[in-house]
Parts: C-alpha cells; structure tokens; sequence
C-alpha cells in the first residue's frame, strides 16, 4: 500500500533519514513559510548541529525531503505486489482520491501547495515538481500500457490516461486544502471511473 | 469571449475599479508575497491616499480584485450570446484549457497559486476560493443541465460533470505554472474530448 507522511519516515536508517523524517515533521506543523532550523532541530531527537553538518539550509532540507519521498513513492509502485493491471490502476486511483483526508494530509498538502508556488520563482523547486508529476505520469502510463498489451485493457494512449489522471489528482489535493467542502470529490471519483470504464478497462463483449 | 486580466480592467469605472486594476497589475507584476500597498500605488494614477480611503490594507483589496474577476466571470457567462448548449459547453472548456498562457497568464495563475496556499491558514481566502470554485461549477452545471433538457445532451450528472472539469482546470492551471513542459496538456485536453463525447454529448443514433 502506498503511503504518505509519517509512515514513510517510521523506521529512518541512519542520520540523514531521522534528520529528513524531522523536517517532515516540522513542515507538517509549521508549513513552509514559518519552518525554521531550530524547529527542525526541535523534531530531532539528536544534536541541531548534525543538520548543518548534512545540510545546506532550510530549502535544501526541504528539497531533500521531497526527494526522499518521490523515491519511496517509486519503489512502492514499483515492487507493488498487486498483477493484474486492472487492480493495480483502481489500486493506485484509490489512493490518489482516497476520500479519507486527516489533519496531517491537510497540512502537508497545504505545504505542498505553498511550495508549487515558490516553484514559479525558484528553479529547484520547479525542477523537484517537474520529475514529480512526470514520475506519476510514468508509473500510470506503465500501468495502462501493461494493461493494453496484456489485453485486459482497450487500445487507448497510456500517456494521456495518466496526465489526466495525475492533474486531476493535483486538482483534487489543491482544491481540498484551499476551499471548504467535498461534495465534489465523490462526483469526481465517480466520473473518473465511469472514464476508465468506458475509456481504459476492456468491454467483456 | 470570457477573459482574464487586463483586458477585464480595461474601462475601469470609478475610482474604487481603477484601484482595483492597480492591484491586479502589481499582483501579476510582484507577486503577492512581494506586493505592498506602494507597488499597488506606482500602478495607480491617482494619489495612493486614495487606497487607504477606500480599502483596509493589502488582503482587503486582493480579496476584492479576485472578488470582482469573479462577478465578472459570472456576468460574462451568464450573457453568454452562444445559445447552442454544445457550443457553450465547448467554448468554455476552450478556455479553461487553452493552450495559449502568455507570461500574464504564468504570473497571475502563480499568484493564485500563493494565495490558495494562504487559504488554509486565511477563512477569507478559503471563503473566497470556495465559493469561486463553486461558481465554476455551478455556471458548467447549468450548460450541462440546459443540454439535457433540450435533449443534445444524453442522461448525465451536470453536477459531477462539471466538478470533473473545474477539478482539471484547477490541476492543470496549477502544473502549468509548478512544472516544466506542457506536453501532457494536449493529452488531457484530448481525454476531456472523449469524456464529453462519451458521457455528455448525445450520440446521433
């Protein structure tokens, strides 16, 4: 199962990961615009010192963090345990519009939000989200071109399914976190796989 | 034809609308982490005492800028001179996924990305994007509505359909000004094609 937050920095190994679990931690409670050193030295159960030791800054920290999580994010999907092509996409639509939100995906959303807004005037940032959104991208276009040439999927353009389910997903995250109600998200869900049905999964004709 | 920016500020009327155009112009111009009610000033032709007669500082009048593009996206598509629910249906997702984005376009929508990440510590940007969100939906789901009644659209959910589309919008806007490339954007915009024509468009049998 794919996760977020927490979970991933639960066993950390060695010091870079306890110090990239901390700055997860940090921006989760504070977000990004009132992250400081200090307070991730605070989530650290070792010396602040051992940050600057490691790290540049607060935006290479942050930078790292993300890192980290775009690469578990990859090796999930890529050892996931699930074969059938048709699982494995409802699997992976699941979690992408798990209707299930807590405090901390709220505010790490939220966060993730603030900073797709630096990534219009900071280049690593931008860089950071351009591989992320071509890494879900890739992982669904696998996903469905396994489905075609095993024949349980329709002809259809693996990669076009992908970028609309990827921007979908970035617009159902970003509207959650900045405006009330969710009344929408089920009619997305929904339409996504009526979508799917029609448009991906193959006609038992 | 709906527009954004600029061109909505074109004739202003009165003092309160040319203030109004002033902020939308240091906006674009600043961003909003940067805009300070002086920038707002430079852009205004008239004394900056002005502003603080009318409005209680910088969130006062961003709130009202976006306050007022949003009437007047609502009055455009209301007097809407296309009558042909289809037509309708297909200039509007025209234009909120145009491929044309003009560096106007690139900066305003990062604005709005900054200030949607405000609107999860900020009710008044959350209040705003909710119901801005909700006008979108609404004006799609009344096209939708309208073509199903006049029987060019088949048995549909107007109202899953059009948060569909706004929930897109929303994401692809963001990935646009967040990512390099826009090569998945002809994609999406092709799948949104065979989405209404599957699901909303009536067939001619």
């Amino acid at each position: 199962m794919l996760v977020v937050g927490k979970k991933l920095f639960e066993n950390p190994s060695g010091t870079r990961e306890e110090i990239l679990a901390a700055t997860y931690r940090a921006l989760v409670e504070h977000g990004y615009a009132d992250l400081t050193i200090t307070r991730i030295g605070d989530e650290l159960e070792k010396s602040q010192s051992l940050i600057y030791h490691h790290y540049d800054g607060k935006d290479d920290l942050v930078l790292a963090c993300l890192e980290f999580m775009l690469a578990e994010f990859e090796s999930t999907m890529d050892d996931s345990e699930i074969e059938d092509p048709r699982a494995r996409l409802e699997a992976a639509v699941d979690w992408m519009f798990a209707c299930e939100f807590d405090d901390e995906h709220q505010q790490f959303f939220a966060t993730t939000l603030e900073l797709r807004a630096r990534a219009n005037y900071d280049p690593a940032y931008r860089d950071h989200f351009t591989r992320s959104d071509r890494a879900f991208d890739r992982q669904l276009t696998t996903i469905v071109r396994e489905g075609i040439e095993q024949s349980v999927f329709q002809e259809c353009d693996p990669e076009a399914v992908a970028s609309t389910l990827t921007t979908l997903q970035t617009g159902a995250l970003f509207r959650r976190v900045s405006a009330d109600g969710t009344e929408w998200l089920a009619d997305v869900r929904e339409e996504i796989d009526v979508y799917l049905e029609q448009q991906v999964y193959a006609t038992s004709e």
